[in-house]
């Protein structure tokens, strides 16, 4: 039997719901959660989490705790406030860039807040472990991360102050950290399945972490910041950014000989298609950009567009850009609108579409001119392939072929088998079992714990409010007082009833309030049951209602008690 | 019933105790905690909880959330990242000093770290409180809060990032926030007393929190950093700085006239005494400090010491300094070694100890020269009178006169009546009951969560190592496997046993390791019951052990469990 529960009084709480939408908010989670009083902007993405957000906020982060315990986390706490030195041992200091908030101390020495802490684990966990014996070893934390992000957005979703629950596993080799890796990963999907969050795992890109295989798992939701791809037919999913493209090579043979064309007035693909009269597909597009300073160039098909984001989060933590006007001033062996890859003087990037032996309309680097029959292999190399474009329905699944469908989702957890990249930093080994020092291998495991509640916000609300599931929900049952004495008294022992036995109730019970704003204000708090105690009050009848599906019931006291319990 | 506990396991944990003791460790709270492996330095003030520790905290934690809910406060998060704002408006962005950790958005923005939320929360509830009907209300969280403290010391005792409850009452009237003091007040007594935290309750200053009626609760201990005096014969008890003296006047014509003496070479108190043949007592000295910038002198008997730190916490946030070779220089009216009160170029304090009618010997501001029966009143006024000397052992008690007793304590609690302070900065009225605006009135109440881990640490070990009280230690029960097959076998069963009654079990089941050094760990890791499975396991005997008294006791396995199960 549950404790017994403190009930959740209105009429002593601090609760101020908004009828008309904030001005800011961006989607509809975010509008619901500042309407219905779960939280409040302090500054541009940092958020006050008021008492019912709070409450979400907590039983999200309990299911988190409960199932890290589950598969051996260790919880500890770290430092949100941490020194330069380790992450200026990993490059991060730098790395990060903007996304560090960096300070000082009176005495001048550097520090930072920590957006993520692998170096910080891997110190801690050197510090504890020397010997094989000490692993595997799991450490979680579930603590106040900072990044300092150019956009914060969509209010807890992506904020510059968030909860995060980190975790990283420390093995002896390769098979412990794909077992840690596996374990985490069945983790996350029990999580979120009692979390209530509709949720998909998908291949991802590593990104600024580093490391080799990693996952995202995402919330599809229509305000989604990720785009997903997956296979109607087989089981891949990957981010976007993640998708990769099989090409065939094909015959060089089957050209003619390249050939120059006068093209005066043709520096877009749309001019050059339209004079040639051919497709855009038949022109390579070679798109300028500068990494970390570097000009590359890098060609497409004419008819898709390049996607900067994926090609800045494969080179990671590169930073990536688009030429400038100055770029080309500095550049004249680089024509623009004529750039052909034969006898470039950058490197010449391409995606998987440009594949030996395809034949290509594209720049001869010589202004107003283009040429034909421009065969890859035979008149150019390329020095890297890499996936470059925007990636659009009915792409091939690189597993089976089929047309990929594309969905929108925010991302709610991403894990990493990381391997040695910050053991190496910090030169962390224990004693083999043959008496020898061997490199301790790492995985990391992120789950947002605040954005967690913004996803099921954007997830499960409805026209009238939020719809929490109820193990997150900030009560089991939300009890309205419609009317005088008589419905006070019975809402009352019922709502004692039910604390007793372990009911988290919250209970309307303001004086001076209309059950029409009542009504609504549950509506928008979005407790899964809702109890009205109303005319039939005199007669010990209740009406009990299901936030999601609509449904209502009139019940008797008793019968109303055993529903709810039944409910848990 | 409790619900089923899941046990800790010494082999699958990472936990290293340390032999000796951490270099830098001050007090031997500080180091046990590092040497039981609770705690680590991340940097100076900065500290990590290791699995035991983040055990320790939680539950102090949960405690003090506890006590909170019952008095009504209901909980909040709000960020730590603030910006500078609101504490600009309050004058706290400059007021707090070196004391603030500031930083800089990309953009520029600026913002601090939070030491203390009075600001925020104010903001918070004025937002969400627009009439009387919404008050009473208090806010309250556990959260981490950031002081750039230029001394850190102690370890998790004045750390530089700490987790502290801070809450905020709000009400209509004076006596609204008399009856919210009272019910944080026996809050607090009631959680240090689950704490099991030895503590007194003293009467405070206020400090740079402002307000007026403030209270500490301080636990006492031999390495603490605050002095409180308390009464042997009533029930008074101050923190030192706070003791006030009562110093009754005399009759200035009872002393002759003002006379000048030759005294050469007697700049200081003990010079002149010599020279002269009196008492210090007799002697009236007179010390310049500067008070933001502004030289006053201070008068206290010769033969008490000037309390620098008590008379900068009276006056904060205004701060305080002695003067310098420099200010004497720039002040040649004022002839270092020969001041005295009467004709002084700046303004005259006095300790109460220089009342009115009393006669001293002083300087008479020409070198070597001094004047006796300079009087009080006659010869020279007091512009303020402010306690200024270190409280000794036997000064009298303001309340009865009976000699004063002094103790060593931590500061682990404080509470204050704040008044409009803060409200005023903000304008927060809200619609009173007359249709007017009311002017609402405010306390604070904080609790140092992981300062109260250190306090306890400083109150409960003994020499060899920590004595946690029940709950709040990080197991019920330490269960040592001393010996092999048959006794791991039955401290399992009796693990599981326990644990699905809701105890929580530390086993200590590592493999490789002597039963020696599992018994020096379970003292150092201080679990309040040792339960030892070990000769006795094939008779099914176990010995359990109160790791405060040491009492041991061997019994059969069933009265074990029925033992450790009435412990709880």
């Amino acid at each position: 039997m549950s404790p017994v529960q403190r009930p959740l009084r209105l009429s002593q709480s601090m609760l101020t719901t908004l009828r008309d939408d904030p001005a800011d908010a961006e989607t509809p989670g975010h509008r619901l959660l500042v309407r219905a009083g779960y939280v409040r902007r302090s500054s541009a993405g940092v958020w006050t989490w008021l008492p019912l957000g709070k409450k979400v906020l907590d039983n999200v982060a309990r299911v988190v705790r409960e199932e890290m315990d589950a598969i051996g986390g260790q919880e500890v706490l770290l430092p949100a406030l941490l020194p330069r030195e380790p992450y200026e041992a990993s490059g991060r200091w730098t790395e990060y860039g903007d996304l560090l908030f960096r300070l000082r101390d009176r005495k001048g020495a550097e520090y930072l807040l920590g957006p993520t802490h692998e170096e910080v684990f891997t110190l801690t966990a050197k510090d504890q472990c020397a010997s094989y014996k000490d692993l595997p070893v799991t450490l979680y934390q579930i603590q106040t991360k900072y990044r300092d992000e150019a956009r914060p957005r969509s209010g807890v979703l992506r904020g510059r102050e968030f909860l995060m629950k980190d975790a990283y596993s420390f093995d002896l080799d390769d098979e412990g950290l794909a077992e840690s890796y596996r374990r985490h990963r069945e983790a996350y999907l029990r999580i979120f399945e009692r979390l209530g969050l509709d949720h998909r795992v998908v291949s991802a890109v590593s990104g600024a972490m580093g490391g080799s295989a990693s996952e995202e798992f995402l919330a599809p939701a229509a305000a989604g910041e990720d785009t997903f791809a997956d296979c109607p037919r087989c089981d891949y999913a990957a981010n976007t950014e993640a998708v990769t493209t099989v090409a065939e090579a094909a015959d060089p043979a089957a050209h003619g000989p390249l050939e120059e064309l006068d093209t005066p007035d043709t520096p877009t693909i749309d001019t050059l298609a339209a004079h040639l009269d051919v497709p855009a597909s038949a022109v390579l597009k070679n798109v300028l950009v500068k990494i970390d300073g570097e000009i590359v160039a890098i060609g497409v098909p004419g008819d898709r567009e390049v996607d900067l984001g994926r090609i800045a989060e494969r080179l990671a933590p590169a930073e990536v850009e688009l030429v400038t006007a100055d770029d080309f001033a500095s550049h004249p062996d680089l024509v623009r609108g004529y750039v052909g890859p034969q006898k470039l003087p950058v490197p010449y990037w391409a995606d998987p579409r440009v594949a030996p032996g395809t034949a290509w309309i594209t720049g001869a680097n010589r202004p107003g001119t283009h040429a034909r029959n421009v065969v890859c292999g035979r008149d150019f190399t390329v020095d890297r392939y890499l996936d470059a474009v925007v990636v659009e329905p009915g792409d091939p699944c690189p597993r089976c072929g089929t047309g990929l469908r594309l969905g929108r989702a925010f991302e709610i957890g991403h894990i990493f088998q990381l391997g040695r990249k910050y053991t190496d930093v910090f030169g962390f080994d224990v004693l083999g079992p043959e008496g020898k020092p061997v490199r301790v291998t790492m995985g990391c495991y992120g789950i947002g714990v605040s954005r967690a509640v913004a996803a099921l916000a954007e997830q499960t609300h409805d026209a009238h409010g939020l719809c929490w599931p109820r193990e997150i929900a900030p009560a089991d049952v939300h009890i309205v007082v419609a009317g005088k004495a008589v419905q006070a008294e019975l809402a009352d022992a019922l709502t004692a009833r039910l604390s007793a036995a372990g009911v988290r109730v919250l209970l309307d019970d303001r004086a001076g309030v209309s059950a029409g704003v009542k009504f609504a204000d549950a509506e928008l708090i979005g407790v899964p049951a809702l109890l009205t105690v109303g005319r039939g009050a005199p007669d010990g009848r209740v009406e009990l209602k299901d936030r999601r599906t609509g449904e209502r019931e009139e019940l008797s006291v008793d019968a109303a008690v055993e529903r709810i319990l039944g409910l848990r």
